[in-house]
């Protein structure tokens, strides 16, 4: 792990956003728990990244399905058969290793598009050794990912927890089609948890083995869909993007939308728009920190025609990183529950019987944290973590600038006056100053401060988070002085 | 399943709150999924429920944690040794029957309280057979309810999926009492996932396999905790309360809060007005369709010293059921992980050492979302879903009265200037009559009509679901005149 990597822990451990689960117990590798302040903000996440999303398209809605699948329909998606990684034990300590990292570890370039039998040879002939003890590698099996477990007391009813949220969305694709009346395009969106048994956990947050998706899975008919998106509206947005022989030297183009649709299908760029304008312009991640990663043919999963990795780059993880993924499915899911359950997928558009295609928007919603906690953290003349305020998980603290002369119970008044229409926070332990920077590592963007002035001039100072300036606003145009104090693009 | 069951789930199935998951495949019992107006219907339950409880104090905060929890955390607990029910088998066609419900459906009466032996004698003294074939069943067994599986690729660290939220708010204390800077009471609060491998689920999503709970974890001093509550400020309050010996037969009395002093400590009266509060007063529940249920000694779970149930009169479930529970945990679940990780779960208040004890608030989502999809729905002259505002899956439709001469430009217009502020639904197909009665059906509780004079005089009719009267509001006023709308107690 890098230095950046143990700062921005630090600042997670000790505030408490993100900590390794279970730790009284020595911890359980893989698995990170959400703190008070962690969770306040991805519930924010959450709420900003629906608003958005199900706002592209009256037809997108949020559903919410059930974590345990039973295995024959992960058979029919292909997971039980396919959803595999390479994995290499030792021969001597019986340590089991993923292949492709032994491989990438040693080579420094990424092997995860390499067969088993591809990845026996690299470690014969790298002479890879065990990094744990040194020992000779066994030849590498396949390992299914998936969590099985057998629901009743019988035992016989074999399941497994998903994988993927995407696929509780193909579950309930029919059911929703006749409840929503009956049309494509339309959406269905999961917030929820997935599983995946890691050979080998590692990078903190940023590979676990139980994470948090928020999936975004369109329906739709290939023929039309295409002149069914206002592509006019975003034709000319510059798209920052890394194709598949440019990413490893971490090189980012800047092409117009326009001038991807010889490579790519219109729908899809559109939906690269609309994702990178949720990044830049509504959450304001720093341009240089975002583009589109291709996957080659090999990288990508059994069940993507066409995938670009969603990337931040991110000091502690050592440069660029999914976050997120982009993923044209086609009817590959729709198809493959139809001949698993003999229920048919198709749907009559305009008297045309189609098998719909997908396309995935898939978001990581821990390392969407992770990320921004790393990116919009400074630790230089103050600790200051520059949150968009929409995710910062106190909007406002409220303070007495000292505790008597009645300062505090006018800030308690002041606190009480808008606690319902904001996240807040009151405090008047130690110092001002030392509150201030306590406000400021967490990112709450303004601080409410009542002072002896304000007993006489019905008014608080207000501090903005980035500049230190001050305002006074005045108590009894609250709470919408501070509603229309966020809707000003930023701070002052 | 009685006759109202079914209309309520017909209701749910066709417009998209809650169905069976994993249909397409024959269903999966004990499995349930949310449609696009169960999901926006529960993340709106979720919301006013962290709003009211977290708004409870200042020191009570929502975190997220893993659903997976390794043995030996909950064999802290006493999970793995005493989360059990009573199995019992056919000897003739092998299928497994829970033993308490095997004696209840006989006797009529609860068995929850009965030990195996004392089911065994029960169903040899009352000659019970298997209900499937009438073949002998055989002695009865003790079952865990929890799912077993295995991380790692070794397959050697066992785990579990955990039976209840609780257990990650104990396993953060610790955390987070250095980082809410060591000071109880404090609250620690967590909506998510449980998994129970009930032996036979039924009644619907009554008793799921896996449900979502809403729980707060109240960390206090026993000694001082009395003395930290505003008790004179809910003395007065008539709680609805049914003791054990009264609650069979549904009797329910009205007492005084403070005259429940000397059964119950105050603490614990102070939370039950709290959530009653809750139930009447921001819910809106009919207030005989409302009581706390007393569990007897032998019906609480191990971990209990007082246990009432919340329950809801739910006509679908043929009466009173649980939908919540406020349990006195004592210290035992943090003495038990104590002993079991070793690390000192005892904080310091004013130089004395103190082992925190538990208030449990806990909420079932499922069955809150299905009490109120029971209760608030009428179908009689016309469907409708009488649902508090405040959890409507749609708070207000849009429509032009016909789709033509301007009308859905206009009506387009209006939804979309409120759209970022509200639930909102756009309609323009079919008449009037049928966009009103879809609504009615969904419990929408406004609807927003632009017809012809819309067009000159810039107001459209708003239409109140319960009482069907209209009221014109001007456009331009809008999205204000809504919001001054949803603050009025009740519709017109």
């Amino acid at each position: 792990m890098t230095r950046r990597y143990d700062e921005v822990m630090s600042l997670s451990l000790r505030r408490g956003f993100i900590w390794p689960s279970v730790d009284i117990y020595g911890g359980f590798a893989g698995f990170y728990d959400y703190g008070h302040l962690g969770a306040a903000m991805k519930r924010k996440w959450e709420d900003i990244w629906l608003k958005y999303f199900l706002g592209l398209s009256d037809r997108y809605h949020l559903i919410d399905t059930t974590n345990i699948l039973p295995f024959k329909s992960l058979k029919a998606s292909g997971h039980v058969d396919h959803f595999t990684d390479t994995l290499v034990k030792c021969s001597d300590c019986g340590v089991s290793h993923r292949g492709d990292h032994l491989v990438a570890d040693t080579t420094g370039k990424s092997a995860e598009a390499l067969s088993t039998a591809e990845i026996d040879s690299e470690i014969e002939n790298l002479d890879i050794r065990c990094p744990e003890c040194k020992g000779k590698l066994l030849p590498s099996t396949e390992f299914n990912m998936m969590f099985p477990l057998s629901v009743g007391p019988t035992g016989t009813d074999q399941a497994f927890l998903r994988p993927e949220t995407a696929q509780g969305a193909y579950l309930n694709f029919k059911r929703e089609f006749e409840s929503l009346r009956r049309k494509i395009p339309y959406g269905l969106a999961i917030i929820g948890r997935a599983f995946r048994n890691e050979i080998s956990p590692r990078q903190g947050t940023y590979r676990m083995r139980e994470f948090i998706q928020a999936e975004l899975q369109i329906f739709f008919n290939p023929r039309t869909f295409d002149d069914e998106l206002d592509f006019a509206s975003v034709e000319d947005e510059p798209i920052r993007i890394s194709f598949e022989d440019e990413k490893e030297e971490g090189e980012v183009g800047e092409i117009r939308a326009g001038d991807l649709l010889d490579r790519l299908p219109k729908f899809y760029v559109y939906h690269m728009v609309k994702i990178q304008q949720f990044y830049l312009d509504i959450l304001r991640v720093p341009r240089d920190r975002f583009r589109f990663a291709e996957l080659g043919e090999k990288e990508r999963a059994f069940y993507n025609k066409i995938h670009f990795d969603i990337e931040m780059n991110i000091d502690s993880l050592g440069g660029w990183g999914e976050i997120n993924g982009i993923h044209y499915r086609t009817d590959h899911d729709l198809k493959g529950h139809q001949a698993g359950s003999n229920e048919k997928m198709t749907v009559s558009v305009e008297g045309e019987r189609v098998l719909p295609h997908v396309l995935e928007l898939s978001f990581g919603v821990d390392r969407n944290i992770w990320a921004f906690l790393d990116v919009f953290y400074e630790n230089e003349e103050r600790a200051l973590l520059r949150l968009p305020r929409e995710i910062a998980p106190i909007t406002f603290g409220v303070f007495p600038l000292v505790s008597k002369g009645g300062l505090p119970e006018l800030a308690r008044k002041v606190h009480d006056s808008i606690k319902d229409d904001f996240s807040c926070f009151y405090d008047e332990t130690g110092s001002i100053g030392k509150r201030y920077a306590r406000m400021d590592e967490i990112g709450t963007p303004f601080c409410l401060t009542v002072d002896f002035d304000s007993l006489e001039s019905d008014d608080v100072t207000v501090r903005d988070r980035d500049s230190t300036h001050q305002r006074r606003m005045s108590i009894s145009g609250l709470p919408e002085g501070l509603r229309t104090l966020l809707k000003e693009g930023s701070g002052f």
